[in-house]
């Protein structure tokens, strides 16, 4: 969730501001580049763009840009020392999942060691534990008894070899999620259509997310932004780093951080113009939440905001988009079931809003978003067709 | 490694330093007092203490209380942001499969998400990616001919039935490596000698080692303690943070962090006097590396200090004890082989240093590094005896 940089009520960054803290940032991201470039090709599509229905070449299938947990603002720079923004990654790992099922190909920018898409359908624990769960060490099979032998011993040589022997089986009762785990990493490698990307760092995240933004730039609105990391606030821009850990000297340390411009409206108006953008909003208070959310609409100009309260963001989200929106999804079917109430018009805040449920049977709410948001930018693409 | 806190070139906190640190922090340790408390009560001998050779009732076998990880340093109480302390845990996490391996029972006190024991022997990647590396997809066996069956075509109800049945099996090549993980883990089990405690927050950190080390006080010298963790040196006092997660509003963000009091003095004068305590101090710079280690070990009171350098602390580490220790291990043997060099006495800083070298055929460092640390143990052990 982008707890962290999405609170949309301070003025928005200049341009300037965005390009010196690209400037300053240490990180190339010339393998990024290569490997989102090779993406886009592999997905090109010779003949008519099939999905969108528009003549002349394009792409194969859409791609999403997936954006999940938190960025980190390194305290020097042979970095020992950093602060975190907590996101475990839930939403973007999920989210991935779905958006492939939904027939996207899928840009994961992720944080190392946060969620992973499939990782869910796998027991919680570290990776020692995980094998504890899954597998077993199994005694070889008992011997038959060997023809001839009335007295049921039987001493063979092959099966006495196979004694101490290593045998390691999946447990039978995880068998269906190890075989799912597997055939969806197998699809994905086969088709292509899962690029995952690691950042640490804030200088990582923003500089490997405007060099994509800027390769897609073509590809205009079948391409859509879901920016569901947690984006830091505050930073030491690098020029002001330290080379070397900071000394346990006597005395407080005291530590001046600066704000982190706001990407979203560069992104929207100048990285991916015409691309479909959707951003997060997570907050405590209900009663902020729509306000909050609209605040961020109608400054960065993004297509779809999913608002979320922390408490229940697993089986809650609120859609808020511009009244001026077409209407899709729930919203274009009318009273809605399946998860989706009906749209809400709100005029003072000239949004649309759609609260979505988790339906009780379903593993995730994520099935459902996606399928909204999906539907949203089908309409999206389908008008710029 | 402890890169962030034991600099030992600071004075001495205070006893009154550490107990308002103690006093202040939020974690109460209950659960983690049980569970320490059963364990002592398992490897309680009623018979005589065989390993050490003294008489009358002590432990079954010896115990170590690892440390891994880096310490977070939360900057508000429903931390979303926290100020990390990074350490993979690779030095804990192996360090504990040879103390396990030594005949230790193991008190591992490790960090969320850091390395942990056994993982060393699986491919290193996120989940899913893991199950990809040592378990596949296997189609259902060829089926055999029939009997009677001349054209060598086979329809059998049974075997079409299998066609699309999950069946996923261990990689042969990683059958050896997971069953030396589901055997370690399972001799843990059987003879409870593995405690995994986790932490998050310099706070857990603290009141989780002076909670193990009190209830471990009684055990004297059959104790060790083996101090890898990272421990943040800078904290905001618990009292002094924010409820809700700090606003970003307008102006730059102005942290001032206290020190965090030494706790080595504590342990080794109060906690556990009668324990064997290793403390670790990493460096960059050779020159000072043995300067640092000998002022710690003469500070706080430590048996042995683990001194080693960032770039090749998996191939070398230098033992720095005082010099009227024992001789023990290679030091004691005379002349080394085995990766070990020779003791040297160094006057100036008051202490013998053995240089431990990786043999090349070797996995890790750990095997010879505990092997020296634990002739070590059971020479001071013996002594009070």
């Amino acid at each position: 969730m982008e707890n962290g940089g999405s609170n949309g009520d301070q003025e928005v960054s200049t341009s300037d501001a965005v390009e010196a803290f690209l400037a300053d940032s240490p990180v190339s991201g010339e393998a990024v580049a290569d490997s989102v470039a090779a993406f886009i090709e592999r997905h090109r599509s010779s003949g008519n763009t099939a999905f969108t229905g528009r003549a002349g070449p394009g792409l194969s299938r859409p791609i999403v840009v997936v954006t999940s947990g938190g960025t980190t603002v390194p305290l020097e720079r042979r970095c020992v020392r950093f602060i975190d923004n907590f996101s475990a990654g839930t939403r973007g790992a999920i989210s991935t999942e779905r958006f492939l099922e939904a027939g996207y190909a899928v840009i994961f920018l992720t944080r190392t060691g946060s969620l992973q898409p499939f990782s869910q359908m796998l027991p919680a624990a570290d990776p020692p534990e995980v094998i504890a769960r899954v597998a077993m060490l199994q005694p070889p099979p008992a011997v038959a008894p060997a023809e001839g032998s009335l007295d049921g011993k039987a001493v063979s040589a092959s099966s006495s070899g196979g004694a101490d022997a290593d045998n390691v089986v999946i447990r039978p009762e995880q068998m269906a999620a190890l075989a799912r785990v597997l055939r969806a990493q197998q699809a994905c490698r086969e088709h292509g259509t899962l690029l995952i990307i690691k950042y640490e760092t804030i200088f990582d995240y923003l500089t490997y997310l405007r060099l994509i933004s800027e390769l897609l730039r073509p590809l205009g609105p079948d391409v859509m932004f879901y920016l569901a990391a947690a984006v830091s606030d505050f930073y030491i821009p690098w020029s002001e780093l330290a080379e070397h850990k900071i000394q346990s000297a006597d005395g407080p340390l005291e530590l001046s951080l600066k704000r982190v411009p706001k990407m979203l409206g560069e992104l929207v108006n100048k990285w991916a113009p015409r691309a479909f953008t959707v951003s997060f909003k997570l907050e405590t208070d209900q009663r902020i939440l729509v306000h909050k959310a609209s605040t961020a609409l109608h400054r960065y100009g993004v297509h779809l905001v999913v608002a979320n309260l922390l408490h229940n963001r697993k089986d809650v989200v609120t859609l808020v988009e511009p009244l001026g929106a077409a209407a899709a999804g729930a919203a274009a079917a009318g009273p809605a079931g399946g998860g989706a109430a009906a749209a809400v018009e709100d005029q003072a805040e000239g949004v649309r809003t759609v609260e979505l449920r988790r339906p009780p049977l379903e593993h995730d709410i994520e099935r459902l978003l996606i399928e909204e948001v999906a539907a949203r930018h089908r309409a999206f693409f389908g008008k710029a067709a």
